[in-house]
């Protein structure tokens, strides 16, 4: 019998649901919306449906090892959903015990970033590594710290929240309230925001004066940049250098061999890892030049939701 | 037989060793010139003869269980010093081993600002918390950071640098060869900086007008501000903006349950803490307030060198 894991991840729209084995392949998966069911427990019980029929689906018998969730304002320690603005369920929700009613194996729960971060530790680029941290640059930044070979979940389980480190105090308004927290500069929103103001700042000709602002994306300034575009190569510099100065922020805090970048920005490429390496290179303090690598996710993005979710179910079965 | 620990503090000039039992108690303790030892082994020959006359003064008989040693640029994973620049040793040095030689029992090694986040955790006032940080507010901006009870070395063992996160792209000139890292702005000597600066941009009365640049200090400073001086007033608030601005992005990072002040700039008392308490609260995220607290560090200024490089000493001895 083949020993395997569950991936959840909750979006706000949809979640989508794996069997994962050990060696990180995905056996079987489903997607189930998340907002057609107002009350949490029908969506836990549509969810233990649809795993039936994963497992039913599967060429082998598998034993279920754990449950790995990835989930907004998921805390670890308690097993719960706290308050979550883009989901259809109000208050604190202990999901991992919904789950437990139906499986009786150990329940993992937390945000999706730090779902990522386990996912490149236990299958992908951090292997065998104790420090390291990831960055996901979608529409906003998240990221997922770890210390020691563990996730940093700090005093309140929420620790890790480097999209939501000021970088200039009262800059860009952020979703959270504030202003000037990294992540509307350094994501997919960041650079589109950047170029923007690139098109307010400078007089030059560019392809990307004729969109629209609101349908100006990071996948077009890239389209752009390829092309030579100035408004949109000076975007991607502005955003490396913003970068690089968060992670030799990060790394004077914590120290990691590496920092690995995912998300739709990540898929730039060159484009943000080339001034991202040269501004880190001129912004790290001296003492840690050298120590620390840039490195692209190893985990495919389609893939990545389901993978990380279940290597928070591994890691806790592994380290028990 | 009363089991002990020695506590060494390497200072540029001057080096302290204390004895110290389990409650923190310093039952004898000693001075000794750094400088007066070009040669290294001379060093650690002489600090091993104080010893002994340490031990010989005291009324009981004592059991040497440990040694820890507070450095400038000690690496803890290698008990190494490494090429430390205020110091007349060069290159690098493994002190740990030299110690070994005359004491057969761990010897443990790091920088000033951990081992006091360590004294902080092991006699003062974090005893029992897990997620905490310790601000050293002195000529410069130590710090040691605790997560899961451990003090964060890193990938490279010098983690916890907060002093050289750059809050202002170039700012101020800093010693390490950047400008802006956050040790030119929170430190007693970054307090008096900001006051210069505001006396070249304000226009009204000061008595810190009569006194030389070079001679301007946190202490004159604050007398100036118990005194109603409105520039020193907006010197603490300013550097209470910025110690704030900092707190609130390391909460980000690794969410403590509280930071702690130590050092010189820490005894302005009020002058410092009312305005980081208040900066804090209105720039910390909203998942984040309330769940810090900024404390005042509960070790002696005197005797916190000799208690925090102890304290290394006993938390390897009861972790071991």
């Amino acid at each position: 019998m083949k020993e395997v894991t569950y991936g959840l991840d909750i979006g706000g729209t949809n979640s989508v649901i794996g069997i994962v084995d050990r060696e990180g392949q995905i056996l079987a998966e489903d997607t189930v919306s998340t907002r057609k069911f107002p009350v949490v427990e029908d969506f836990v019980e549509t969810c233990f449906s649809m795993m039936k029929k994963l497992e039913k689906s599967l060429d082998e018998e598998v034993k279920i090892m754990g449950i790995g969730i990835g989930a907004p304002n998921a805390n670890y320690y308690n097993g719960t959903i706290e308050h979550p603005p883009n989901l259809v369920w109000e208050g604190i929700i202990p999901l991992a015990d919904m789950f437990k009613k139906y499986y009786d194996v150990p329940v993992v729960l937390t945000n999706d970033a730090n779902a990522a971060a386990m996912g490149e530790m236990i299958f992908g680029g951090a292997k065998g590594m104790k420090h390291f941290i990831e960055y996901t640059l979608g529409t906003g930044l998240g990221s997922g710290i770890v210390i020691n070979g563990k996730i940093l979940y700090g005093h309140t389980g929420f620790a890790g929240e480097i999209g939501h480190i000021i970088m200039k105090p009262g800059g860009r308004d952020c979703g959270c309230g504030r202003q000037g927290c990294l992540e509307n500069y350094a994501s997919a929103t960041g650079l589109a925001r950047t170029t923007l103001e690139l098109l307010s700042k400078r007089r030059d000709e560019s392809k990307l004066r004729k969109i629209p602002s609101n349908e100006l994306n990071s996948k077009l300034v890239a389209e752009a940049a390829k092309e030579g575009d100035p408004i949109a190569l000076e975007s991607f510099d502005y955003t490396g250098k913003i970068l690089a100065l968060s992670i030799a922020n990060a790394v004077a805090f914590s120290s990691p061999e590496a920092i690995f970048l995912s998300g739709g920005l990540s898929n730039a490429g060159d484009l943000i890892f080339k001034p991202t390496r040269k501004y880190m290179d001129e912004t790290l303090q001296i003492i840690f030049k050298g120590t620390v690598k840039l490195l692209l996710s190893e985990i495919p993005e389609n893939k990545g939701a389901i993978m990380g979710a279940s290597a928070l179910a591994w890691n806790e079965i592994l380290n028990k």
